[in-house]
């Protein structure tokens, strides 16, 4: 197993990306092949204590590194040598099993499209974050990637959310839930009741386990597994849920810090404030798979630190080991809607 | 200043809706019109101990009940004597000055729409529910009446949310912020992209404080104080807004009940704690204003107690009192889009 890392993208690259390599490196046992600026990967490793590129680790050269602001649709073209491009290139002609990149979203998606190529049939790729609940980790998706959708790709979007919560979260039967504003199967915009009647067709013919509209509100409670949405709705839930998750947590800490006996107070009750932070943390789950591309691959969250980047290769192991793609490609036929 | 009541709306109907009508009378000194079973609100009253009418209060009888599966396309000729119905022809003949309902929400904006009628030049009634955020209220407009929008539905919401923050929030400048999946101008679908340069014109042209897109993480933090969303985004992000706001709630309470120690701890951080649960309270700010109708009508939540009751009531006299029905009318030469 080979992952290829883009250590140039991210609030805290390359320091915290390559970091989060070697500690993927050496948990998981897996080569790794860090993509960036050669000198300062190398100035890293110096200053972590390590003068020799540790085995099964091999780093790719890049001239250019892709910026938050670069324009998604040319940055391929424009920027060919940055460390996003060369990585992707590389996963392209086989020379790694999966790729995780921190770096800019837009520009990943397009660069993996174009690149890696989406698998045949598949109308549009698309960003499955993992969102934590109360009974554990649910999948959405459309996470942010496509802003306009129609039934067919939402009902993609069930399928290959579906295959991942099976095959990366080690869930059996995974619920899939409809993203909507009430319950019922008539509510919602047109996108929506259209949706509903083709996931509920593939849920009758045992292929889905369709259960229902959900809504915002149930989700942290883990009323489904599987949480399909266009990628507007979706991300506006997804950055709402981070934000009630970030004042959660400063509140919290604010709260506890505020004198000696609300200090005495957290050590009291401890153990639940850290349950509630592991609700609330990013961290642990990693990033989110791009769904639909030919081979696998990992976005990590911009402000990912070490640990996440570590969790992030954590995943993209999975999705590589588990054969998601292959998966997808045997399901293609259930996954189009006759015009 | 004359409130019309619909007693028989909401979960906690009619008893709840009776004592909040109650609280209101006491404490505004506003008069009240309780529509709905005379028999039972009777009932009520006597069971709080109140023998005689109070002064300045009515009882219409009603003989029908809006329930909640109810169509709205259908209910003002299906229950022409139902308690919302008979209360909104009260209001429409000027017989009280503003209504308040917690019943079924499709079935009041489209009898509100139908009976009280919308004002000259709005092309949509749309839903303003009343965010707490760290910085004080928010307002969301739309809040989950119109899944389907163009931008000029979105200038307008812009337009009346401001005017009611103006207004009824008491905001000298409201910020209008477009609930975005980006900051650029560029970020989005078409709606939000069109959208975003009518509200740069509108700011440009100084009768709006346009601060430009903002995300879902945002809007807790107070980012700004009117979000102006299509129906259906704004609808999930409200009601991921308050599934958070209870998970967190449940959390706390489980957190510091689980025993002796951590009882002790709530009582020595009880202040924060509180704080933390007025922004997470929707029962302060009662309900949310239908804005873009002839008069002013006012949703309260479906699970309101007497006390909701009682703020939204506060609510309905304050947009009466303050005339935001004018200021629209005033200003619907602004809100229109030449095609």
């Amino acid at each position: 197993m080979k992952i290829l890392i883009d250590a140039m993208g991210g609030d805290n690259a390359p320091g915290e990306i390559v970091k989060g390599a070697l500690m993927a490196h050496s948990e998981f046992g897996c080569d790794i092949v860090i993509v960036g600026s050669g000198e300062r990967i190398l100035q890293i490793l110096h200053e972590e204590g390590i003068s020799e590129i540790p085995k099964g680790m091999e780093i790719v050269n890049a001239s250019q590194v892709v910026e938050m602001d670069d324009s998604p649709a040319t940055v391929t073209r424009d920027k060919p040598d940055s460390s996003m491009i060369q990585a992707l290139n590389l996963l392209a002609k086989g020379e790694g099993d999966a790729i995780v990149s921190a770096g800019n979203t837009g520009a990943l998606l397009s660069a993996s499209t174009l690149i890696v190529k989406r698998i045949k049939g598949i109308r549009r790729a698309s960003l499955a974050p993992i969102i934590p609940t109360v009974k554990g980790n649910a999948l959405l998706i459309d996470g942010g990637a496509n802003v306009d959708c129609n039934p067919e790709y939402l009902l993609q979007f069930a399928y290959m959310g579906a295959f991942c919560a099976k095959r990366v979260l080690g869930m059996e039967s995974p619920r899939v839930g409809l993203l909507n504003i009430g319950g019922e199967s008539n509510k919602g915009d047109e996108l929506r009741v259209e949706t509903y009647k083709l996931l509920e067709h593939e849920s009758a013919g045992g292929r889905l386990n369709f259960v229902g509209n959900i809504e915002g509100r149930d989700v942290v409670f883990g009323a489904a597994d599987v949480i399909v949405a266009d990628g507007f709705s979706g991300n506006v839930f997804l950055k709402t849920l981070e934000g009630m998750g970030l004042f959660f947590a400063d509140h919290l800490k604010a709260m506890f810090s505020k004198n000696m006996m609300s200090k005495l107070a957290y050590l009291a009750i401890k153990p639940s404030v850290l349950d509630l932070k592991k609700i609330l943390d990013y961290n642990e789950t990693g990033g989110a798979p791009l769904l639909g591309v030919g081979r696998p691959v990992v976005k990590a969250h911009g402000s990912s630190k070490a640990y996440t980047i570590r969790s992030a290769v954590k995943q993209a192991i999975n999705l590589a080991e588990t054969r998601l793609v292959s998966e997808i490609i045997d399901n293609i036929d259930f996954m189009k809607v006759n015009e």
